[in-house]
């Protein structure tokens, strides 16, 4: 069934699937498309003129944990691209059919391998440049037992000192240990929002 | 521009946009699309085996705000389909380039015509079947004026006894109000999360 996507098409698409796409052809129909601002509506859209369908882009959720052992934190060294060899929090794309709970369950589990248990939910990211909302759980590890997904080269628990701050892949994986690392000795993990703006080139 | 597009055509396509669509042509070459699992992932695609695209699906987020004015709570009743005549709360779908809190502050304003400012993220449900998560916000009004938008033929401020229980638009409505009746009670609007799971043929 797969012979004719070859492996490296489909994951640096998956991996490149932060802004979205120009759309050139209707899904429905496959004529081509027109920008146009719809009736009733106030922005431009991706309008097919000739069966009349609206292709509407939204924002998508990326969900993720921060996920404890023994007072260690749970990180992956991510194998592919963007930011391949950086360190992250185990995170990726909600799918349809997921509760966001689910969602941060299973990046967990492919990345890391990891069996966690989640606490609360923990922070919100708009990253609007990039039309991506980030949404961390903190997550109890049931066993300190990893195993790297073939998304990650490494996955490691880290020790507060043992942060690589300097090799992060992501700026909202640096605001969202940032935070955490303030929090864990107020001990206060009250929810909260936060923004990230476009900067040193990653997000 | 928009002569091609019935209003009638683009409105009812946004309101029903809630299950992710058939794709039958790639978006990007215009060729017919396969379903099959693309290499190193674990679930049906849309997949284009002309050049390589692989269309990925997703959860869409609907924000919205919990409103009030001296006590009373900001409603709208639904002009369009789904659900016309039908009361709910200003919500609506997250663009790209919003953050959450933009996004439910638009809606609001759209749907009702109130300025209105955000106190607190409130609530999220997680609407698998028809792949929606709604983030809620608790919000001010700055003053009592309201103007029904295009989308909702009245809006009202209703004391909580006159909340039209018989008469909300979507289960996941009836339950962001029903938890927020009882924390107003306690004062404790910690934020949570909840599941709309399918019933009565509404969500």
């Amino acid at each position: 069934m797969n012979d004719a996507i070859p492996e490296a098409d489909a994951r640096a698409d998956r991996a490149a699937d932060c802004r979205p796409p120009a759309l050139n052809y209707c899904s429905r129909c496959g004529q081509k498309l027109s920008r146009a601002v719809p009736p009733g509506d106030d922005r431009l859209r991706y309008v097919c003129r000739a069966c009349g369908q609206v292709h509407y882009q939204n924002p998508k959720l990326v969900v993720g944990t921060i996920s404890e052992y023994d007072g260690r934190i749970l990180f992956c060294r991510r194998a592919i691209e963007p930011c391949a060899g950086l360190w992250t929090l185990p995170a990726g794309f909600l799918e349809n059919g997921e509760t966001v709970a689910m969602g941060a369950l299973r990046e967990t589990r492919e990345e890391t391998g990891a069996q966690v248990d989640i606490i609360a939910p923990y922070a919100l990211y708009n990253i609007c440049h990039v039309g991506q909302i980030y949404l961390m759980f903190r997550a109890r590890m049931r066993s300190p037992q990893v195993s790297p997904g073939p998304e990650s080269s490494d996955v490691r628990l880290f020790r507060e000192a043992e942060i690589p701050w300097g090799k992060l892949a992501f700026s909202v994986i640096e605001a969202t240990l940032k935070r955490y690392v303030s929090d864990r000795r107020s001990k206060d993990f009250t929810f909260s929002m936060g923004d990230i703006v476009p900067g040193k080139g990653r997000f």
